[in-house]
């Protein structure tokens, strides 16, 4: 063994770990970014909050033992639907318990000594997508989530805007229709329920009772013109909010990733041409460089700029 | 006359001009921002641009002479409804014939020696609430103008979000409903034509011939229910437009001015419940500093600002 090799095998990593509603990515990276390895397992945000990160735990504890055998974890990152707090993932709506989960404490007493740091996934995905990827330079730009759920990140001056409460973004929310002025949200059907790849789904479920996943929907729909109505409405609605999102941003550039941007050839016309339409300074509109990583790659991010203040301040070897 | 006198009789001073869709308001001031003294006179948008610009560059030279006789203009600071440009001010349909107007080059002649900088009326004003009212300390926010027209600004970081051309927040292109998505603008009404104190006027005059605000529009409202109905649908398509925006920035304060922000005690408890039952966190939502005469106080900004880089560079004795 080298004296290189030597020092490499005691030098700290950073492990990432993105919680997505349908699975869990997990990744192991040197202090520089450069991976070590990843691997992926599903939520089942149906057994709960606690068996989800429990699962996510362990497949993290089982990478670093792989990926990199006996180094010190000098810090974790985190994204995560909804809002990551100390005792709570707040706005997390569509899967059942996070809200009440301590995720922050949880995850410090799973890794004793790591620094934790996290994010919302669309923030961190956003941030990859500045750091490495579609939005570097871009000022402003807009990240478009297209996943499970549905969300926008603002980017200006090369930063994600979180807003007062970490909130910003959170386009699930919005009214449909002026209707729904002064409704609560349990009276009303937000945008999410409506615009998103579980809604979709849902949607398509009485035609389509064997889809796992939007992307059948969207396959299906050349052959089938319930389905292609379906995806009609839903990229209409979708432009709707897009524009008046880009109208009132100015947006250089829009960047759409999320599980859904694997049907990005079915959309981006309809797309394109809404906002060519309506909005003063047509954006340009690209598929994110990281459509379907991104919040792995941001939870990385998160977690080696987190290593980096650990040692600045001496608390990592 | 003290030395101090004499010093001041000859330093520079600082020209301010609000083009806005009635009125054009002018004032001078120190390099320190301190007013020296302002001035008012009507647009008459109907006779051409070009008589309004004129009708402004008089009031302008009138003040100066009165109100700073003798004494070197700085700079001059302008805050214009559309954004203005050396060659034209673009995206300004409510008032004709300003897009092919060379405001910059038309001022630059009309002020020679004078520094010139420009920016939207809103983004000026909601400048003006970051530098000395309500939107000081306030990360992010949004500042939004009901007057002629409609638009919003987004503050963050202590800084209003220009866009990518200048037309951040340019709100009354917004669509209004998904029956408009893929439409151009010819083919829709953009909301600024139904949500505006024009266009609040124009539905109101079958009723109310003789109404010259929409202010008077609000005032009727508690005695007559078609001006109540109209003003109830006003700030539901407002609310709806509003929400969504509040939801997509998270800000901590909502601040409003403009001229129908006189009618503000009308609107008010509709605008903070729809914010109340809608937004995840709702934000604080209270009237601007400045409500009439932000963009003035804006172009003040702008022009003190010009003025010192000006000074620095050795431009001014």
């Amino acid at each position: 063994m080298t004296a290189r090799e030597e020092q490499r095998m005691h030098s700290p990593v950073v492990l990432g770990l993105d919680f997505g509603g349908t699975k869990i990515a997990v990744a192991v990276c040197e202090m520089t970014g450069a991976r070590l390895g990843s691997a992926t397992v599903q939520t089942l945000a149906e057994r709960g909050a606690r068996a989800s990160l429990d699962r996510g735990i362990r497949a993290a504890r089982t990478l670093l033992a792989t990926a990199a055998p006996g180094r010190p974890l000098a810090a974790v990152g985190v994204a995560t639907f909804g809002i990551p707090g100390e005792d709570g993932v707040a706005l997390a709506p569509t899967v059942p318990g996070w809200s009440d989960l301590a995720l922050g404490r949880e995850l410090r007493e799973a890794f004793p000594g790591a620094r934790i740091s996290m994010g919302t996934d669309v923030k961190a995905a956003a941030a990859a997508e500045v750091a490495w990827g579609a939005l570097a330079g871009v000022d402003p730009g807009i990240y478009l989530n297209l996943g499970t759920g549905l969300a926008v990140a603002i980017v200006a001056g090369g930063t994600v805007l979180y807003g007062r409460h970490g909130a910003s973004g959170e386009i699930g929310y919005n009214l449909r229709s002026r209707g729904d002025v002064g409704l609560s949200l349990s009276d009303r059907t937000p945008l999410e329920d409506a615009v998103s790849g579980v809604a979709l789904l849902r949607q398509a479920s009485a035609v389509l009772p064997r889809a796992t996943g939007a992307v059948d929907v969207f396959e299906r729909a050349p052959d089938d013109p319930r389905m292609a109505r379906l995806l009609d409405d839903f990229v209409a609605e979708l432009s709707f909010h897009l524009v008046n999102l880009a109208v009132a941003v100015d947006p250089q550039r829009i960047v759409v990733g999320g599980g859904m941007a694997r049907s990005w050839d079915r959309m981006h016309a309809s797309l394109r041409g809404a906002l060519d339409a309506a909005v003063p300074f047509p954006p340009e509109l690209v598929l994110a460089e990281f459509p379907f990583d991104a919040p792995l790659m941001g939870a990385l991010a998160l977690g080696t700029a987190a290593a980096r203040d650990a040692l600045n301040e001496g608390a990592v070897a």
